[in-house]
């Protein structure tokens, strides 16, 4: 299944910069990078010892492309397995290009997406959530996405399937046993203990599983709807709430990266702020269409904010805000709503008091805050972050992020019950060995003993091409 | 001179990748990375070799990064010439910020643009022209301006001038004792062999300083006006141009840059190309802007390519066409003009003779081609390359590209006439000495003996973060 051939990719992000990287790997990569890196110090390269690091200069025909930096990693000893080099070059797009082409010209191929990984999978230097990780690591752009992927990456999860799965592995061999036995009638795996183990992983598996649901909001982020009309402060706001995270990035030169003015990181959380119109009662048709978009997007968000600009809160603006609420209630039963008041630094205290009265008389508690002036964002943050069980993340459990996991447990569980149901219903052994083994399939599924071309196609696919 | 912090920058170009690399240089480089590097051999790597590489961890206050490779480069053996530590992490823009953060955290500042280099040339590990030299292969993209900075960058300009500067030092040398001696009248430089000298400098540093008319053309390539109204096929013209060079790039994923529709390299030239309205004679003001902004545009113009649909043809297009040409020439009577006819695979070979004998008439040589089915395009491109004076280039001849390096040998130029003349003239040591002096304080200039902050401030200031 491992193809003999020397890859080549440019490793480092596209684009020109200080330096680049190009990294080759597989059985010819030394005497490739040999026909074309001449050392400083006139040592042949494939004589160095691993992890070393050599002066020297690219050249084709006497020609000299650029002064370079080679790394070179033998065979088991580097990430693929194989035998790894690295050319540091100058950051030019045309060097990066022109050296590319000289290794594919002395019989390297362009690398494929994720192949270097795919490579280190199948080399044994990482099972397949682990690798699966390296590109949740690369993608990663928040804290807690991040400690994921290096917890996944490090072994954690992949412990905790293996753990199970052993200990199952253990049983079914028992179980297996006495099918050779079947004509004695003897029972090689003690019952009982064989009932606890089942618990403990139906409970494992189980807590894996719920874990998805914050897995996936770390992973992709929690959408919330912003409802508010035009002018209440909604990208003052958000510029507020981006100021503090702003700063940080903008104090790395060389590390910008585009602003997403409606994707926010808070307390290590992705949070995606859609935009909808208000949702006033009207007979206008233009208006109801409007009210029928801000509704759909209500529906795919897990939370409201509602925000509203104090200075419009007369006694009936609040009334039928109540109404408007009342009404996106009666629609989504479930989903949290905040009430942000904005602009209260142009209130006087008697005012802002009556507001808050007659709101907290419809049973509303609003959040109150200047978006100018940075007044309330802090409290407005904690009632966002009160929306996420952060709580596995802080007690370091294992997460489980990746959608290909999550079917796999619950496929496991599911034959974790099956198997369970024919303990206590005294399935006969031949039987309750086929649940058994098809729980560990889905184990191993996770973590790549089980496996086959198009899956690894699937995940490997989403790599980026140097990887 | 040198500050004494600990740099640190992103070395790779900015942006998500498989790896990242992060450099630090300074005499706490080693300390620094001991304190959040985490060998996966538990080896402290104060104690390492220069040049090895080591797998670990970043980790601070138990939590960790991301696993790491970690190169060393003791000082002197590195790039800036001092302690260099390369930290080559996985590629996510969170993980490249988090570690410069954490470095920053430990003692580091963040590098000045070219403060790695400038701490090289400070140290002694390039000179000044050198320096440049980085700058200038960082951002070339084509063959001629990457030889041109690879030859720089390896001394080539430098040995010119420091052997030019060093021949001349010898005679200062001569003429300073003659002073010491002045009242004996002796002459201990032998006043033949320092004419002969001078001879061959004025001889060098006219030939460089006649190199940057070329230099110039490789660093910032040939402006092109077309002229051509629209429909005769400017961008078909353009895209068959271009062609080749995409098909290039194209071939290697995550090497992408952004196509620039109008600027070509051929045969390792940059070519700009400039898109102009037609020059018609009419009397509608509004045209006649037009035209007036054509005009300005061919001024700005190396070289004119008059593009014409010969579908359109006829007798008296073709005596128009000649007007027009006869206008551009006597605006512009330096300036070359191809007249190129689009669209020949449209015409039958008797009415392309026809065209082709009219235009002979008024001593215009066309090049036919069909931008279309690309033919011809490799008779322009031949006919574009035929005004650059390529000659130096292929000869391995030093190029002057920088206008700092120009202006200064237009100085030691002016300088050593002086001496000349000075020479011829019988004019005393002392005064002799004072050109000499000058002339040796140009050459000076550019490979850096001479400089001052203000001077390193404006080269380094040009320079990306991270070099």
């Amino acid at each position: 299944m491992i193809s003999q051939e020397t890859i080549v990719a440019l490793a480092s992000p596209s684009g020109a910069g200080a330096i680049a990287v190009i990294r080759l790997s597989g059985k010819d990569a030394l005497t490739i990078a040999e026909q074309v890196f001449q050392s400083v110090s006139g040592k042949s390269i494939s004589k160095q010892k691993t992890h070393t690091i050599h002066l020297g200069h690219i050249v084709d025909e006497g020609k000299v492309f650029d002064q370079v930096l080679l790394s070179i990693f033998k065979n088991p000893h580097s990430y693929t397995g194989e035998d790894v080099i690295e050319i540091s070059c100058h950051g030019s797009t045309y060097i990066q290009q022109q050296i590319i082409q000289l290794l594919l010209r002395k019989g390297c191929r362009m690398a494929q997406a994720g192949e270097f990984t795919l490579r280190a999978f199948l080399n044994g230097k990482l099972d397949l959530s682990q690798a699966e990780a390296v590109a949740d690591l690369i993608s990663s752009d928040n804290e807690a996405s991040h400690q994921i992927a290096m917890q996944q990456m490090r072994g954690g999860f992949s412990n905790e399937i293996a753990k199970l799965r052993e200990e199952l592995l253990n049983f079914a061999s028992l179980i297996e046993l006495e099918l050779d036995f079947a004509e004695e009638d003897v029972e090689f795996a003690d019952r009982t203990q064989f009932s606890d183990l089942l618990n403990r992983i139906e409970f494992v598996l189980k807590r894996l599983i719920d874990s998805f649901a914050v897995g996936n909001v770390i992973k992709n982020g929690i959408p919330v709807a912003i409802v508010g009309e035009p002018n209440v402060g909604k990208s003052t706001l958000l510029n507020a709430l981006l100021n503090e995270e702003r700063a940080i990035v903008s104090e790395i030169a060389g590390t910008t990266r585009d602003t997403i003015e409606d994707e926010l990181v808070i307390g290590g959380i992705g949070f995606r702020f859609i935009d909808t119109a208000g949702i006033r009662d009207t007979k206008d048709v233009v208006e109801s269409i409007g009210i029928k978009k801000t509704f759909e997007k209500i529906e795919q968000a897990q939370v409201v904010m509602y925000l509203v600009d104090s200075v419009q809160c007369s006694v009936i603006r609040l009334e039928s805000l109540n109404i408007e609420i009342g009404r996106i209630k009666n629609q989504f039963p479930l989903k949290p709503i905040i009430v942000v008041l904005n602009k209260v630094d142009k209130l006087s205290p008697t005012e802002l008091t009556a507001i808050v009265n007659q709101l907290t008389t419809y049973n509303i508690q609003p959040i109150t805050i200047s978006a100018k002036n940075k007044e309330g964002i802090e409290d407005l943050k904690n009632q966002l972050m009160s929306f996420v069980n952060t709580g596995a993340l802080r007690n370091n459990e294992t997460i489980v992020t990746n959608t290909r996991h999550y079917d796999s447990l619950l496929k496991a569980l599911e034959e974790i019950q099956k198997v369970k149901f024919g303990l206590q219903s005294n399935l006969s052994s031949d039987l309750m060995a086929i649940d058994i083994k098809q729980a560990l399939y889905y184990f191993g599924e996770i973590t790549g003993e089980v496996t086959n071309d198009e899956l690894l196609g699937n995940i490997f696919a989403n790599f980026c091409i140097g990887k």
